[in-house]
Formats: structure tokens, sequence, C-alpha cells
């Protein structure tokens, strides 16, 4: 028990989800439209964060939703919380129980907007203090590192946002998820054996760019707590303006590029990196194109739309970390200087 | 000419704006206050990104404005903006040349919104495009790595904050801050000389909170543009959860830690890096007790507000980027890889 069954556990819950989840979510989808709304107000940390990120591209692009990541401090240390009139305030968090978190949807509450946690414990504070709960029904997570409650918020935000749209053909896409994310769990003796190469890298980039922004914040996280490795994500054009300047001849730089609008973007750099500056790539993506530039390719399943892709991508990126942890002689499970819950204010 | 003198320009630069864009500064306050505005809209990239995390905290918290920053590849490769009904716009950018930051401004002209650019360049696309402009007026910066134009965009910022709350005596305030940063400039010989301590750091970390999480950033970036050192910026409280289990004995953390509202969840990570984990700290801060944690502490002048201290703190930032790339043997104003003005899209 513990971070790597629970990263096969991923394509369960998120059946589960879409089997148990789906009128809960409408219900949630039909009071935020009863609402004038300009805008969310959207409190998390860590990997809950990196969902939040997500929301911000789904929401804001799908839905049309602008996404103001919100500043804890202002809540708890400078008590001088902004403004939120009209705004839906979201609180993500795996345990509900983070401080900083609880005090931004209380204060969402007490200005009088509407406030929805997701969160895989309906009786935290967070839940507690939230008008609309939105379960990630995961059972519990014992790793450290947070891998099903990591897909199972993504799910729940594709669900809200296909709730929001109203596009009932969206439901088949979203059907097809634990499908795909089956599939990428069988390419994991690839995975294992391309870990290997990377036994002695102790720093490398991480790129994505659009929706799987997520993917690359999410992937570096898990580098950074599991293997210690300084894993730094960038979106590709964040990375242009000034940090490309670190890459040198052999430097790791490791990317998400699906099909999709931003295939573009990333592909430049990419190229750029590879033939310019001589770093050296690994790519997850659909594309035989960007994939022929990768020493260590790893090949998605074909015909996922960009917009769910996040909830694939990762997993590749879960299991690459969890074996390079293993091949650098550390334990998954006990990783040093932090624990499952931390309450920060 | 180049980024060394650009960082001894900065007093004088920050008083020009002081001296000649009051009134202007005042006049968008204005033209602000006339809409009902119920948040932020920024887009920005690099340093000018920076500057807008800290108007993130200075118009959120001292202004009550809620701060989103943008998703720039929503307004270019997707195509599918969000609703920015009752959002100011805003683009900070140097150059004002880059296409998505322009996009972003453009749609939100698009969509009646009102519109700011805060820019080096009066006659850029960026500047055409807005409603209002607040230029930088430092003349042209030819340093690849933005420093004059950040503490100017900070300062445009600062002096913007004032103008809308009205506070007469806060002017008094911002008026101090050139004779702070030529105080810290004094302190040269101290930065240079401690920076030969970190010759052959490969990577470290670099943290702030509220105000200066700004710092944390900004310094990074510098870092990364110059010295070419993996230098990944958190708020302390992110840090705490996950990428904290990087630190091991010996792991150099660079950090801004001023008097004020977040000293103690600043003060209370800075202990746990020393006693528990045996990182080796950098500070950066007008209080004793946090100095005497570090191995290379940076002394502050003392007084300086919190909501202030951004345009101070990161010169020593500045200056220690600029004497370590001198000492790793590198052109600080021949970064590799990048140039003045980054295009993306």
């Amino acid at each position: 028990m513990g971070t790597y069954s629970e990263i096969f556990e991923q394509p369960h819950c998120l059946c589960c989800l879409l089997e148990n989840q789906r009128s809960a979510v409408e219900q949630v989808a039909k009071e935020i439209k009863k609402r004038d709304i300009r805008f969310a107000f959207l409190a998390a940390r860590g990997t809950s964060d990196n969902a939040g990120r997500y929301a911000n591209y789904l929401l804001g692009g799908v839905n049309g939703l602008p996404i103001a990541l919100a500043t804890p401090s202002l809540f708890t240390y400078y008590q001088t919380p902004p403004n939120l009139q009209d705004a839906l305030v979201i609180g993500i968090s795996q345990s509900g129980q983070s401080p900083d978190i609880v005090s931004v949807i209380a204060e969402g509450r007490r200005q009088k907007c509407l406030t929805l946690a997701i969160t895989n414990d309906p009786d935290s504070p967070l839940a507690k203090q939230s008008d609309l709960v939105l379960p990630l029904m995961t059972g519990p997570e014992l790793g450290v590192a947070a891998t099903k409650t990591y897909t199972a918020e993504l799910m729940v935000l594709a669900m809200l946002s296909v709730a929001l749209s109203g596009e009932a053909s969206a439901w088949d896409e979203v059907a097809k998820v634990p499908q795909w994310t089956e599939s990428v769990l069988k390419n994991e003796d690839y995975l294992r054996n391309s870990a290997l190469r990377y036994r002695y890298m102790d720093q490398c980039v991480v790129l994505g760019r659009g929706f799987n922004y997520s993917t690359a914040y999410e992937w570096a996280l898990k580098l950074k707590e599991m293997t210690y490795i300084s894993a730094e994500p960038y979106s590709s054009a964040d990375f242009m303006h000034g940090p490309i300047a670190i890459v040198h001849g052999g430097f790791p730089v490791l990317s998400v590029a699906v099909g999709g609008k931003v295939l573009i973007s990333m592909r430049d750099t990419l190229k750029q990196i590879k033939d310019d500056l001589n770093g050296e790539l690994m790519i997850i993506s659909d594309q035989k194109e960007v994939l022929d530039m990768a020493v260590t390719p790893v090949v998605l399943p074909s015909g996922i739309p960009e917009w769910l892709s996040p909830l694939v991508t990762i997993i590749p990126g879960q299991l690459f970390a969890y074996h390079l942890t293993c091949i650098k002689g550390f334990d998954p499970d006990q990783p040093r200087a932090i624990h499952k819950v931390t309450e920060t204010r």
C-alpha cells in the first residue's frame, strides 16, 4: 500500500467519479449558473495548486471564466483580503485541512460569495466552510506524494467544465479517460528502464504549455518530492523570457508536447533546445514529429483531446518519478522533510 | 554601458518617475475609479511578470482589487479568451513588443474593458492598443537582464496604488525609496566578496513571501539569466507543500525576510531549513533575529515599510547575481541563448 499501488488505482478512481458524481457535479453547475459570476478566485497549495493551473485553462478557455489564483497570505497574515464581489471562490485540497486555504473560503463566505470545495474529505474544515462540496472519492491516499487525488481533482474539474458548458457530447470524451490511463500504465516497463539513464541527474527543467502547463508543474513536483532533483517547471513561452539561458550541452529538459493548439509553440522551443543549445530531451507525446527529437520518447495513445490530456500525461510522469526514486535508492513512501498533511497559514 | 551601470542608475530612475509622473498616475487612477471594476486581468512575461506578482499583493491587499494573472495562450494559440466583463486589463512589458501580451490588451479592448499599458516604450504596439499608458521613463535599457525597468515597473505600481487609495501620507513614504536604494547600492563591496563563496553553486532555491514573493522570483530570474544556476523561487508556504524535500545538508537557500506581517512565516521556514535539514542560508533582511541564522547575511536599512520593500530588496539580489556572473567567468552583458526583446505568442 502506498504511492505505487495508488498510481495503479487511478483508472478505477476516475471511473468511480464518472459513475457516481455526474449528477452532483451538474447540481453544482446549476448553482453556479444561478449567480452572475465574473471570475473564479481559487485557493490551493502543492499538487492541488497544479489542479488549479488546469482549471485556469479549462474554465478560462472552455467556459469563459477568468481565474485568479489566490494569494492566501492576504487572508491570513496580512488580513487584508481583496473585494470578492461576484466571484466564485474555490478551494482545492486533498485533506481540506490547510488553514490558509480554509481562510480564503471562509472570507468568501463572509463576503457572501458562492463557495466550492473540492476535497477528498467531505468532513474536513474546508468542506464545512463551503456552500458546495465535490468529493474526490478516491478512498484514503497514503502516499505522501499525491497521485490518485491529483487525477481525481482534474476529473472533477473536467466534469464541472462539461456540466457548465452543457455540451452533452463532451461526456462521451470524458468517459474514455479511464481507458487511456489504463493504456499508459501498461508502459511501466519502458519507463522503469528509461529512468536508469537519469540515476545521477540532479537538476532539470520540465516544460509544458496551455492545458499541460499543469502537467509540467505536477511532474516537477513529484520529482522534487520523491527524487529530490531540482526540477523547475515552465511554460515554453515563459522559458524563452530568460530561463532558457540555463540550458547547456547535455542539460536535461523533460517535456509534455501533445497534439493540439500549442504544439507548434512547444515544438519550436524543443527544437531550439536540441538544435541550438544541445540540450537533451525527454518528451511525452502522441506526435511522431516531436517524439523523434527525444533521447527518451514516451509515446501516448492517439486520439486524446488536448483538453483532457492532462489526466493522462501526468501518469508516465508519476511512474518515471517513482522508479527513478527507487533507482536512486530512496524510499518513495518516506520522502524526507514532508508529511501527508501540510498545514500552512 | 550595460547591466552594471543600469543597476546604479536605479535611484535616479525612481526619482525621475516620482518627479514627473505623479499627475499622470493620478489621472489613470481617476479613470479606473470611474468604472465598476471587479478584478484586474494582468498579462506579462519574465521580469514584468514578477512586477505582476508584486501587483497581486499590492493592488489586492492595499486596494482590494483581485488580480488574475493572464494565460496568454488562451488569447493566441487557442483563441478562446475568457469573458473579461468588468475587468481592468493590464499589460506590463519593457519593450511593449511581445505579441502574446499585446493580444491580451487587444482582446480587452475588443471586449470594451478599460486597458492599461505599463511599458518603457510609449510608441510600442502594447501602448498603442491601450486606453491608458504609464511609461517607465528609464531611458533605453541595454542590459539583456532587466534591472532598472523592473524597479521602475514596481514604482509605477506603487504610485498607482497610492493614487487609488487616496492616502496622501503614503506619498511621503514612496518619496523615500530612492534614498533607500542609494543606501543598499553602497553595500556593493560586501556583496562582491560574499559572492565568492558561491563560485561553484549550480543550483539553489530562493524564498520570499507576501510582497517579497516578487523579489524571490526576480532574484531567481537574474541568477538564471546571468549565472545559469538553476535557481527556483517559492513562497515559504508553497515550499512547505512538497519542494522542501530537496533540501539536504549544505543545500543553498537564498531568501528575503524583511520585517512585516509574513516575517513569522519566513522565520519559521528558515529555522526549519537550518536546524532540521542543515541547509545553508543567505538572507536579505532588516531583522537581526533572522540575519543571525545566515551564513551570508545582507543587512538592509531599517524603517522600510513592507509594502515598498520589494523596490529595495531586489537591489542586493541584482548586485549579487552580477558579481557572481563575473566570478564564474561569464559576461553579464552577453547571456547565452537570450536577447533583449523576446517575442512569444
